[in-house]
């Protein structure tokens, strides 16, 4: 029986030959276990590297910033063929028969949503007849075609997305994503030295973490390997570290991780009862408002004598203007960060809150807010306590 | 009725700023007369330039010099979609509505022959869907789709076969080729000062004039537009010249041009009566020994007491060694060059050749061996004597 893998580099394990080599390493490995690799690669290098996709980007932007989505598409694309055909050349000059195929040759059908297409349906044919004559597939990540037959892109982390898609089409055994951490940690190691690699994770616990702001991998790639249950593996192109298995039978924990974001402000809006309306309907305005503006809200909390809400802090100042100018009464304050403690086994295990705020208070963490969702408590913090307010939870939560 | 023009950019055209603002003055005073313009590209610049056809090629080459074609193609065929981006995007920015097509999805439909694939067919309704939406559709030069999907490129010289093919299925009123040249001329003026650009020239004659070693425009372009009598004109991106017309009604002088090539080597061989062979029998031999080793030869005069012909200057040692081992008996006079003058109107005129002959005589030029055909006459001439052999005849032939 044919045993599929796919296998996505990113952008730093394929920027030069040294990057390459130890791709090849983990291709080769897989295909001496028995595994026909499916290999999906982003663009080479990063920012500043011709073919990198902001370097792309920056040919039409120093012309015009306002660029066309679908014509930028087409143009960003050919960093991941030209990373492909890099690839497939290196491998068949080894000796391993490999053909690069763009997105669309890969079968990967998308909306015509420019910059941040949705996959609607991948054919798995074309790279199954390519397994078939025993090569290496080496996909172009980030890109698929629109109906029209035009050039998609999938938004950024696409590539991750490409390789779960494929992954799922394709009934793999497992999906690796190798990057250049060695898994998905505990929390931030920049926040907390202590940080540990989690040998596993379940699917909706990593998409919890991203969404909270841990780099690990985009949700939307997760979800993708989650409807059909393919296992995926974050791993280091650049170590033999494990990594971290991502299932759905993945054992969950009380408590698994802890992601945060910076950059944020609480705006405050309090109850002014001179008014002859009601605060009720008052309360819905007041989102209407921020809606119409385009300013994104989150870690909301509506309460009886005020409203409480996060929103970026580039847009702190003009929230507070646009309510001030709806007639609300509205403070704002600026940098603050948000710390999510995230386990799918916190559900129903009585403590955890109270254990979690018993440690934040000992350590004179100053808490603006809370909000919690089923697998996740998340605390707003000033920025200038993230770090003392992750390091005592990681310590105190068990790693 | 709608008018379609088909203008054709080549590398230097598209490699700046400033090329491409004159490639755009052309492409606006095409739309000020009331033509829709189709605009081909080539890629962007020349050696060197990050994407430039020969760089893209070196990024794996480097790696190994044998490359898949295949892929090969792949990656060559960014270098004119990035080009074409850059040219829509542009032409966007400037309120002219642009969009950019890849080879494939303007519908120039390939066989599989990777690096010199053939046109089979080409769809001319998606540039005519732009085009009824009164946009400027920017081609990708040089580029096909297989039947398969793969991407094909057309070989060298490539994006003039584009553009004819498109003016040929567009039916369009003309297609003009820019380059940095003011047009077709009598003679190359790096080899003949007093060379003069043609007015015009008939489909024949500047296929004759390529194939004889002028850099004009590629057979395989003219042939395309030829079959459906579509006019060329090359004109000059950089400069106001009224450049030279392509077509078949071109009044058709005795002599229109001369064209060269250098790098020569003659073979001699001389008939050896010593075997029981047959000399007839030798003769085919002679060409069958050198076609199974690859090389190819031209100006072949096959004598009752002898074989004389050409090959490049780089075949030439191995060419009589092959010959050698076969047992022939070859002489190499190498540093050769072919002086070709060509006109469609020289047919049944009695004395050019004669005059072409005393020309040269008098100049005191070599003549190692002439051929003719219908409307050419060369002679292999010694390459020290190439620029009096040419000067002398271009003065005496009437320009």
């Amino acid at each position: 029986m044919v045993k599929i893998i796919v296998q996505k580099f990113g952008g730093t394990s394929v920027a030069d030959g040294e990057g390459r080599a130890r791709a090849i390493e983990r291709i080769l490995a897989a295909k001496a276990e028995g595994y026909q690799p499916v290999v999906v690669v982003s663009a080479m290098g990063r920012k500043g590297a011709p073919y990198a996709t902001d370097t792309l980007i920056s040919l039409v932007k120093e012309i015009n910033p306002e660029v066309n989505p679908r014509e930028l598409d087409l143009l960003i694309s050919c960093g991941e063929i030209i990373s492909t055909v890099v690839m497939a050349h290196t491998l068949n000059s080894m000796g391993h028969p490999a053909i690069a195929l763009t997105g669309g040759q890969a079968g990967i059908k998308t909306d015509a949503n420019f910059g941040n297409a949705q996959i609607l349906e991948v054919d798995p044919m074309p790279i199954l007849r390519q397994v078939m004559e025993d090569k290496i597939v080496v996909v172009a990540g980030f890109q698929g075609i629109a109906p029209d037959g035009s050039i998609t892109t999938l938004g950024r982390g696409g590539s991750d997305t490409t390789a779960t898609a494929l992954g799922a089409a394709l009934q793999a055994e497992v999906v690796e994503i190798y990057t250049d951490v060695d898994g998905v940690m505990t929390v931030d190691p920049r926040v907390e030295p202590e940080a540990k690699i989690l040998e596993e994770i379940s699917y909706r616990e990593v998409c919890e973490m991203a969404y909270q702001g841990a780099k690990v991998i985009h949700p939307r790639a997760v979800e993708v390997a989650m409807s059909r249950q393919v296992p995926i593996r974050i791993k280091n192109t650049f170590s033999d570290a494990k990594g971290t298995l991502i299932s759905q039978s993945a054992a969950e924990r009380v408590i698994t991780g802890i992601a945060h974001l910076t950059g944020l402000s609480q705006v405050r809006v309090l109850s002014s009862r001179d008014g002859q309306q009601n605060w009720q309907l008052v309360r819905v305005k007041l989102f209407r408002v921020l809606a119409e503006k385009g300013i994104s809200v989150d870690v909301i909390s509506v309460l009886p004598d005020g409203v409480y809400f996060t929103v970026s802090q580039a847009d702190g100042f003009k929230a507070c203007q646009y309510l001030h100018e709806a007639g609300f009464a509205c403070e704002l304050v600026e940098n603050c960060a948000k710390v999510s403690v995230i386990g799918a086994g916190m559900q129903g295990v009585p403590g955890v809150m109270a254990e979690i705020m018993e440690t934040l208070y000992s350590a004179g963490i100053d808490i603006l807010q809370t909000s919690d969702s089923d697998i996740t408590i998340s605390f707003l913090v000033p920025e200038s306590q993230l770090k003392e307010a992750v390091h005592v939870l990681h310590r105190k939560l068990g790693w």
